[in-house]
């Protein structure tokens, strides 16, 4: 069974591949995850997921103490409410400090479930389930989990690194396209941020990538989440390194912020704002000219889009911009791709620059 | 200035110490808050405590970004609902990682302007400034933090050490003398479970303590912290040592539970939890007989209760003990008296001691 460790002193787990495991068509590797649970453990997954992979992942829990809640489907529901209600159900059912909370799910289900984990009598296990891709690449590695304030996405959080997270690739066959796309734009992020050699493995497998190919799956899953886990490991609360994973997320907020949320998916929002922050690498001297038509290739091969949506103003997407929670009070930081493969994160802007971006990517359209 | 260190590796903080501080009498190390704080504050205190030292308060900061959340009074709003307010008026004001919360108030203001720094944006310093005699000597030191959920006290919370707790003992001469007894409940738990001489000279200095010496003050104050600060430095996250706090706690959350919060304070749930727990200690043969005489004296001395309030159900009881959430799956965990000084916490407990005390303290009054 491959593993790969996040290592963090104390805090260290394991990232384990255990394909068929949460959708029961293998017996593989099933004791990694009733052993890591202990003796209690309260699942919470989504109407959909739960509908899928709740009773498969009983079985490996046997008659222990075993509770669940099952949350309404989506972005609108990663609030403050849903934290309070987890918590209730955790206290309704006698569950104490020694209870494992596992998140079967999304990503949205993941930062819900181990921001509750991180805040339950101060602190409890987590075990992140993840059963989307950007949920596998992104959210379930590196402790960062949160809800959203009616103000800003993402502001009420902390960092509570997980005891374990299970990958199972199978879960990735049920997802629609859209949802499977907007996961390949993190990975697409990971490969153009850290990776050029991973660039060029992408570009080589879309075909098998794009039908699903569980090993093609298990091994670009394995890269990104290594590529993850070593950035988090040198940088776990973001001071510094981590901000690189933000490539592409300051332009894809504005995106999501001003489209009303849900509008265009949060990966979707990635892939528009990866070729953003090219264009304006490019037009701040820092990039290549063939850069950018690359990036667009590899994103148009996966299905993602490229632009925003028509009708954003450009203040309002200034100003959304700057909301982001990345930004610092001595003003707006960008990640910058210096070559596809190596990223840095500046707080030098130029201005000039950037208002050509995004008259670029915003008007006239 | 006097100060003394929690030593928490990259976490250490000073508690600091300065008489005048808050209620402007004395101009003394009023730039210790102002360098802490750094360039942006955000104040959240509570009606009473606000219109008190609110205004002196903001003169440590000039013309810096200053914001600030006046939460109403008591136990009944240390709530989700005003986190969720801190939260949005950090927003609205434009508050980014770089601002520092500076919690002006109690316990409850204390707890809930902790939980709100530890999870704004994943995590932004506080500032303790505790103006209750219970807040200076137990819950400002520590980085407990915590609101209730109807279903349980502080079942939600997280570890988040301040940046810096200053101590301005003037403070306490506004307090009621209910209050201050309050605090004083949580000082004499301190003696009794770590330090002999603490309290011997707290018996021999009842007088100046009940007169509100602000030198006696000082130095209780010190000594209490310094007690709390070194078994916090040991076991920072309650793994084991730092059980020893909960003296007196699990019969007292009890007490307070089923009173319904705010009849009994919690430092008077305290002192009324030591006698059960020093009775407990003296039926299962772990404390000589003559200690609970000499606890009763000094708590009295203090102008506590000693006796629950009449009409608790031993069944209830129970059962409210072993929902406090010290408790953990493998049963109820008890802090024991060995000695006047010296506590020790024991998972096997003394079924038909337990009874007696219960019998003794509930029932016939």
């Amino acid at each position: 069974m491959k593993s790969i460790t996040v290592e963090l002193a104390d805090r260290s787990y394991p990232i384990v591949f255990c394909p068929g495991l949460i959708t029961g068509t293998t017996g593989a590797g099933q004791d990694v995850l009733a052993v890591a649970a202990g003796e209690s453990v309260f699942v919470v997954s989504n109407e959909t997921v739960a509908g899928l992979y709740l009773e498969p992942l009983k079985k490996h829990f046997g008659d222990r103490m075993l509770g669940a809640y099952i949350m309404p489907d989506g972005e609108a529901h990663k609030t403050l409410d849903q934290i309070n209600a987890i918590i209730g159900a955790l206290l309704a059912g006698g569950h104490t400090r020694e209870t494992t909370l596992i998140a079967l799910g999304g990503g949205v289900v993941g930062d819900v479930t181990g921001f509750a984990a991180a805040v339950y009598q101060r602190g409890v296990p987590v075990i992140q389930v993840p059963t989307t891709l950007l949920a596998q690449v992104d959210s379930s590695v590196g402790g960062k989990t949160a809800v959203n304030h009616p103000l800003g996405k993402n502001m009420i959080g902390a960092f509570h690194q997980p005891k374990m997270v299970v990958m199972d690739v199978e879960t990735l066959k049920t997802l629609s396209d859209r949802e499977f796309s907007a996961g390949l734009a993190e990975i697409v992020k990971h490969a153009a941020l850290a990776d050029w050699e991973y660039f060029q493995w992408l570009e080589a497998n879309q075909a098998p990538i794009m039908d699903r190919d569980s090993a093609c799956l298990m091994a670009m899953i394995e890269w990104s989440c290594r590529i993850k886990a070593a950035i988090v490991a040198e940088d776990e609360t973001e001071q510094g390194k981590r901000a690189l994973l933000n490539l592409g997320h300051t332009f894809g907020h504005a995106i999501e912020t001003l489209s009303g949320y849900g509008v265009v998916l949060h990966g979707e929002a990635v892939a528009i704002g990866l070729m953003m922050a090219a264009d304006y690498s490019v037009r701040s001297k820092a990039l290549i000219e063939s850069a950018p038509e690359q990036l667009k290739q590899l994103l148009t091969a996966f299905a993602l889009p490229i632009l925003p949506p028509k009708g954003l103003k450009k203040t309002a997407f200034l100003q959304a911009m700057g909301r982001d929670k990345k930004a610092t009070s001595a003003g707006l930081r960008l990640v910058m791709l210096r070559d596809l493969g190596r990223a840095e994160v500046t707080s030098q802007i130029d201005e000039a620059a950037l208002e050509q971006t995004l008259d670029r990517f915003l008007t006239d359209r």
